[in-house]
């Protein structure tokens, strides 16, 4: 991997270069104004794989955004690595909150700020740019099929039907995605768990209108209110989710796993200063780590109902709103939580309150096996690049896609990701490093090498 | 005062397109872009005063909206009325359910639909007409005088100062305010009664900055959940609000007081019907009609935070945000339940969440005394021009300037309204009746002679 090595330090700048031009094409999803956006981000990366010498490349059309697929198959008895990464970003809002505009990269203290740099533009654009650099050099040791999607953050609802229709021609031995965190940047580390997710709105309807807050006060049911207490009753005094059988199939860890994961450095003191809270809270008897990964959450993510304009208007209004995420670990079911959520939920509305919930998306929580030689595989090429074995972490977040892969194409998945939990993605400023962006580069080759080799060893034995 | 009642028969449809020019003017206080309308809506009613022959017409600059003053002084020794009206209205969301544009007035069953119509710049103007034509006509029997203010939906801010630096030249017999509700077109009614209120925004702040919710969820304090948490607290399972100290000194009514007020006719399944709801609820012990009116109440008239946009955003949100009145009862004071809300909220908080409470505008409440010559006054008027004594009753909105009459310029007020409960004031369709605005207009007069009338009678004794 030498000439490779070597191709991507001559064309660093104009990889930098690229990136920065992918990231001015603002690919909100989850926005209808931005439909065409999607659109041209799509064309951009049909276009790059292209130069870099990728095969069967096609823009697929969804009911949604299009899904970008792209290949290089060298030789059918050679393994085959699936690339997954998404081309579309979460919304920017609130906008006055950036110190630069989202859509307008800029290059401060060594980070790239810009919506989507890290999650997962960034992190998309270093496989193409890894891939090229092996094209392009003759380097390339195995096949290389690639699929960028554009519904990642509303739910990816176009690929279950896109891997199923398709299952064969995707065949591959690995699925490779970088849409995850690291420790640190001296910390290399491989996510070995997601948590699940399950993303619901709920609306409250009181009086079929609008009422005046002094005349009918006290005597009609205030869906503000109602809605508040409705949100109240679903954690009770120890922090855990009241909703009936939402722990039933939540796998609890070992005290030996429990000690594994508390081998990833976490620093209470400093995480507190981060965020600039006093405290911190949650589900009682958990470490804040095993908070954010191995155990379930609910949290509101929005809420709005009645006036919320500057001044005081005093009304008493028809409907209230939330959106509400429940995260999920092993072996709980998103459409089962779901439907448990709706029941509870519901049953809580007194008389003379409407209840309508939506279920926006869901995905299943996910568990990374350890002993395969793709893990193996990964951890050496990190060992090669970052001079330090990657510690193996549960993350948070989720990525639906991932148990999907395993379900219809019957393939684990490697995540690999060079982001850090400080880029602030889903947030304003959202940054992502140039050591970061460049590392990915140079570390995704040497995964390409050692999975084609240990799987050449496994096949000899 | 029949050549008063000619004049107004034959100016009928110059008075109300007189009025229809006045609703155009999008005078909405609360929102800093419409300062000039609310210039223009004042500048209309010095010249309509002017027209209507009235002296020392003036505008009287505020660090708010100004305030419109006019007078005829016709003999010092007769009484004088003070009438007090409002010429700015509250905002128009949700803009979508107007069936017709909220500043462009039509009139449709009978009806007069703008924002504004009923509250209060019908109600005002109905004065302005009934003074033109007493004037024209030569029939005025007693001194007037004018102060119609640009402020009531957002505190009456500028009006305490300018009674107090004003208050010799203000002396009046009497304050005569429509700004109140009759029950309904054939039962006339007189309000003796108003809530209180004291408004109030509290902001609450977790992280510094807005969250992955799936990296971050469970391990750090949402603020959104904790604000429903806390506004859940503010009530307990009776309806009773649990503020420590909210109750003591609220006056409880005696049975026979509680018997007279359920002389309003009152029908709960029509109310419910009307609504669209299934049930209604509040605090125990209390009927429908005097949860409404004789007991105090805490609203959440607004409420947002997080991401409130088309579809998901998976966010913890660093603030959150609610809108929170209470209606009080004589003897609250709105001071002093304000820092009992501000306390008590503020101790609701876990470790982890700031708050920060802004204290937007309080009112007293008020009972006016049925014992006098005023209130005499106007039952005769109306007696007269509806054929039927007028009930008295208890409203549950707040004028939080008739409180400050009495306490400035030792005056009682008659709260003699001719708008309807369902006239949608502070929603979306607001409206009032022809019949209504004809019937004040008419009503008036008699008010200033029945009052003169009175007036003299007592002074011969």
């Amino acid at each position: 991997m030498q000439k490779t090595q070597q191709y991507i330090q001559t064309n660093l700048n104009r990889f930098l270069n690229e990136l920065l031009a992918f990231l001015r094409i603002p690919s909100i999803s989850t926005k209808a104004e931005h439909k065409e956006d999607l659109q041209k981000a799509a064309s951009f990366l049909i276009e790059r794989f292209k130069e870099a010498g990728a095969d069967a490349v096609k823009l697929v059309s969804t009911y949604g955004h299009p899904i970008v697929y792209a290949e290089k198959i060298i030789d059918p008895r050679l393994p085959t690595i699936l690339v997954y990464g998404h081309y579309d970003v979460q919304p920017v809002e609130p906008l006055h909150l950036w110190h630069s505009p989202p859509f307008e990269p800029v290059i401060r203290d060594g980070k790239i700020f810009a919506r989507g740099a890290s999650d997962d533009k960034g992190q998309t654009y270093m496989h193409l740019k890894a891939f090229e650099a092996m094209v392009k050099t003759g380097e390339l040791p195995c096949n290389a099929k690639f699929i960028i999607e554009g519904e990642e953050e509303v739910g990816s609802e176009s690929l279950p039907a896109f891997l199923k229709s398709n299952a064969e021609g995707l065949a591959a031995d690995v699925v490779l995605i970088s849409d995850t965190s690291m420790i640190a940047n001296h910390t290399p580390s491989l996510t070995v768990g997601l948590r699940g997710i399950v993303y619901l709105q709920v609306e409250l309807t009181g009086p079929q209108r609008d009422l005046h807050s002094g005349v009918y006060g006290g005597g009609v049911i205030n869906p503000i209110n109602t809605l508040c207490q409705m949100i109240a009753c679903l954690k009770d005094e120890k922090g855990r989710i009241t909703i009936p059988g939402f722990y039933d199939k939540v796998t609890e860890l070992s005290p030996q796993e429990r000690a594994a994961l508390a081998q990833v450095p976490f620093d209470e003191e400093n995480f507190k200063k981060e965020l600039a809270v006093e405290g911190v809270a949650g589900e009682e008897g958990y470490t804040t780590l095993e908070r954010m990964t191995i155990r379930p959450t609910l949290d509101v993510n929005g809420i709005w109902g009645g006036y919320t304009g500057e001044g005081a208007k005093t009304v008493i209004p028809s409907k209230a709103y939330a959106k509400i995420s429940m995260r999920l670990v092993p072996d709980q079911d998103f459409h089962e939580i779901g439907q448990l959520f709706t029941d509870y939920f519901t049953s809580l509305a007194p008389r003379g309150i409407k209840v309508n919930i939506q279920l926006y998306h869901g995905g299943q929580p996910v568990v990374v096996p350890m002993d395969s030689i793709a893990y193996r595989a990964a951890e050496l090429a990190m060992e090669k690049t970052f001079g330090k074995k990657p510690i193996p972490q549960r993350e948070g977040g989720s990525i639906p896609i991932v148990p999907l892969f395993h379900q219809i194409l019957k393939v684990n998945t490697i995540m690999m990701g060079f982001g850090l939990n400080s880029d602030n993605i889903h947030s304003p400023n959202e940054h992502f490093g140039l050591f970061n962006y460049l590392k990915g580069i140079e570390t995704i080759p040497y995964f390409y090498h050692y999975f084609t080799e240990l799987s050449k060893q496994q096949q000899a034995r």
